[in-house]
């Protein structure tokens, strides 16, 4: 028996603009994680400003922020996933999940009658 | 209410390689139609070396031929979309309906409890 796959790449969009994807994703975890913009970008091997517009861009297209920034003081700014963020990441992997297993599934209508 | 959209690009393995996408599919469309790789090939700006090179790569990751190709004589060479490769571009399509249809679905479920 040959061995079937359906594979594929995901992301959301909102208001026809990005919205999330892996990456964005991962990166809103990490602020969760470390409570700094730059510790989560760092870890990820992005640049400070490359992770700031990812977050701009989130908060922009959402009605509300996704993480709060707060700027610096003695020991840096401060970075929190807010609640709308941590529902969005949740429901985010929900579905990465959902069409995971839904794909699996289609692997067998491909061979249908062949 | 915000637009909220899930999208994706999906392509088929087989046996961890790549055997369909939509360019594959495409090329596999305008052979039954053309009954001819170089009208095929040309119909979709592909060269004749890269169309067959497509063809071969699903040919040889099926146990039967999608695509039976004839050499020459007068009148050029003949393609011919095989009963497999018929029904593989059926169920293909079937697959990249469901998919749609069920993206569409999720799209709710990015906002639950939002």
């Amino acid at each position: 028996m040959k061995k079937v796959k359906i594979k594929g790449h995901f992301w959301v969009e909102m208001e026809e603009k990005d919205f999330l994807g892996p990456g964005r994703v991962e990166l809103l975890e990490r602020i969760g994680k470390f409570g700094s913009l730059r510790k989560a970008a760092t870890s990820m091997g992005l640049s400070y400003r490359k992770a700031y517009y990812m977050i701009r861009a989130v908060n922009d297209l959402w009605s509300q922020p996704l993480v709060e920034l707060k700027k610096g003081g003695p020991g840096g700014g401060r970075a929190t996933l807010t609640k709308t963020g941590k529902q969005f990441v949740i429901n985010y992997h929900q579905i990465t999940q959902n069409i995971v297993t839904f794909l699996t599934k289609q692997g067998s209508i491909l061979l249908k009658e062949i």
